[in-house]
């Protein structure tokens, strides 16, 4: 089974995907969490040039390429052999985040990027995606606040460096996915605690069958 | 006008591009020698990752996505900008490399490559390629040479570890493409010295009036 975490910058995929991952493995899953971009070791190199803040003069489709390429890689190198093994793969952003990024975001048509999604993975699809809805501006200054505390995050910064109406049309890119493509999504609102979110999740997910609980 | 080299690892497109931009400044044109990958900031950042040779588990595809992330930031930042001011660009590689070795090198499907470049490049082609032909068995000898005398050569030799067959198969890739499109392709012999094929290329460029000469 393959679960993507999809959301705004600051919405906390990265805490409430490592969370879910981890409870998966308490109820005796094999479970595999993994991210995009930089799910592997071509991929942790791809990311650095796409997340650079300096790197501003970088094109939409350089972007939408790049993208791809760590996505390819990542597929062929750890997702798939993993969901060969049966095993549970929790990843923190896919395809979704490049149609809501590149596409609602930068303007690249949606047509182009399901193109480019075919020949780079096949179109392939996670059977549940889980979107941390969060509004675009709590989440910048989330963001925001996070990237002032760490140099790692600093040197990772280059889309929140984007407008606030940039990340407005990615939410509402993400809405307008969840729902057309409902029987996969579950939409998670992300303003709480993280406990509170973490227990959301759970809830739903248990809730939906989606996972038989061993 | 828009030029491009061509042709398998140790063919002498380097040393002749460069050369042939040089003379081309000589006879009072403006021109300006590029070469891909590489030949932009994030390009450079790109060609590390796709010629590293230790990167050795990337997929065909993630090569593909990255030569033409690469291509698309190069010819936006750097080709379209010159030719816009009426310069002639001569380029060190373009696209026909990506479909002699990712398409009949690596085996994707022509017609894959073809729909990636219309995407990422809107099928931008050369006004005039020239292809240095060398015999694979000859180029890898020679690439093999100047890899063992130079450090930053050997940290750029993912393609001269493939294997001779593979090699052979980029080099049938180009001459079929010479056939099919002659109306742009010059095809050099590239066996002799570095003078010699300097003036084969002067003078089959002079003698089909691609340019007039000031």
């Amino acid at each position: 089974m393959f679960i993507t975490f999809e959301g705004v910058e600051g919405c906390g995929k990265s805490t409430q995907s490592k969370r879910l991952a981890k409870r998966l493995g308490q109820h005796g899953f094999d479970c595999l969490w993994t991210r995009e971009p930089g799910g592997t070791r071509i991929g942790r190199e791809i990311r650095k040039i796409i997340l650079n803040p300096t790197n501003k003069k970088m094109s939409a489709v350089t972007e939408l390429a790049l993208y791809f390429s760590d996505r390819a890689q990542h597929l062929k190198e750890v997702i798939q052999p993993a969901l060969d093994k049966k095993h549970i793969v929790v990843c923190d952003r896919f395809t979704d985040s490049t149609i809501a990024y590149q596409g609602y975001g930068r303007g690249i048509p949606l047509q182009h990027i399901r193109t480019m999604d075919r020949l780079m993975t096949g179109s392939f699809r996670p059977k549940l995606t889980i979107l941390l809805d969060l509004d675009a501006e709590e989440g910048l200054r989330r963001a925001w606040r996070r990237n002032r505390s760490s140099a790692k995050h600093q040197s990772e910064a280059r889309f929140d460096k984007e407008t606030l109406a940039f990340h407005q049309r990615v939410r509402t890119g993400y809405l307008q996915l969840a729902r057309r493509r409902r029987e996969r999504y579950l939409v998670v609102p992300a303003k709480g605690t993280k406990n509170s979110v973490q227990e959301a999740i759970w809830s739903q997910i248990t809730k939906s069958c989606l996972l038989q609980l061993k």
